[in-house]
């Protein structure tokens, strides 16, 4: 019989959100499962580590039935991932999912993504990583929908390995799992935020401001995930984190910067 | 006469380190400068912005002689951009640089940095942009040695445009101003962080961890950043936003997801 693989699981908005117990129920069914998530959500907390402060990671149990390894950390999802992979486990598991995220991070949202960064640092350790986003943002989001195609990728990742210096960001259409067309191999789209800044008063006088912002896809392509998403089919963009452009290193060699 | 060019200057340092001091010399001979950057240190802070909390932004006078406008926010250097660009500036500036950082931002840094996510923000918003670091972390690093690079480099972005969907990554070599050898346009080295945990014990009797750890340059290449770093040059790193592993698609495709 072949070994269970072991899976790491975190997820950026915190180790209680609904959305990471819906991945975890998931990887209990593949392999044998460790949690380190953070003790509070990280949202829009990007690639961040926290290298100025302390960090804590204690162990928890959330599942009394289903007792199992889980660590609340006080740092930052890419926090999560070193703690697990340098003290916790002392060893590289066979996989890192990450999510699923109570939003979307697709197209730009890549970037701002805690979730995706603690995909990317398991894939800067050599890792598998995927990271799983549904595009609700309720709290109450419906992940059963979804949970047949958390499976599929990861046993497929699992089983095909991962192409080198890449790591997967999957995102869910919010659709009943009967809707959902299937799943598409896509790029990022080219979209952005227009930030919208609400400026307030506090009570002590002082103007303070809101980020909101609306987005905005400029991108016509068939082929991006937010195509694929606004036509029912879950998007799986593969993500590389070499992020030198390399088709305008020709161009900048023409600049005359030694002269 | 030619209108001198609006430039956005911000940090991740915060507003008041030496690094940021410096840039702020060389671009007022460049141009004409606004500032906006973080109340403190933000390192490590990578592509992280403020979505649930309140971000506060005042004008402030730090060089009485010089005065010019700055604004103090507490925010992350991401936030810093979106703030001057939509609600300060209401126009996109000319360029926006970001630094100088104490302390390396070459090969894989560039997913950790600051310094670098207000580059990229900038970058998302369609501006030129440009991140510079020197390779000393020490408060009093010698700022001087560098000031005619990095006023070759932002004269060079603002004549020649930036390639599309491109911000530049630019590190500084440790060295004094004649030992330094000129600028190479190269590609992030393949080189990551081992992680070393330092794990003690607060006086409540509680286990905590700082971070640490040794950065290891797998990458033997002539064209990488740490080459040139190591061999006296400036480094010039094209970086880009768009994340899609473009030559995974193909490989990707090949697996069964909608059997």
């Amino acid at each position: 019989m072949k070994k269970r693989p072991l899976i790491l699981v975190t997820n950026d908005d915190g180790i209680t959100a609904p959305g990471i117990r819906a991945l975890i129920d998931v990887m209990n069914e593949i392999g044998d499962v460790i949690v380190v998530a953070p003790d509070s959500p990280q949202s829009g907390m990007g690639h961040a580590i926290t290298v100025n402060s302390t960090l804590y990671c204690s162990p928890i149990t959330i599942n009394h039935d289903d007792v199992q390894l889980e660590y609340s950390c006080s740092g930052t999802p890419a926090d999560c991932v070193k703690l697990a992979v340098n003290e916790i486990l002392n060893k590289k598991p066979d996989i890192c999912v990450s999510g699923i995220n109570h939003g979307s991070n697709s197209s730009i949202n890549v970037i701002y993504s805690g979730t995706m960064s603690a995909a990317v640092e398991a894939g800067v350790e050599g890792i598998p990583a995927i990271g799983f986003s549904l595009c609700d943002y309720s709290w109450e989001a419906n992940f059963d929908a979804v949970k047949k195609h958390v499976k599929t990728i990861t046993e497929s990742a699992l089983k095909n390995g991962m192409p080198k210096g890449v790591v997967l960001n999957v995102n869910f259409p919010k659709l009943q799992e009967k809707d959902i067309k299937g799943i598409k191999v896509c790029r990022q789209a080219n979209a952005r935020w227009v930030e919208e800044f609400d400026k307030r008063t506090n009570p002590m006088g002082r103007e303070y401001y809101w980020l909101t912002g609306k987005f905005v896809n400029q991108d016509k392509g068939e082929d991006t995930d937010e195509w694929a998403l606004a036509n029912g089919y879950v998007s799986l963009v593969p993500v590389q984190f070499d992020l030198t452009a390399h088709h305008a290193i020709q161009d900048l060699n023409t600049w005359s910067l030694n002269d």
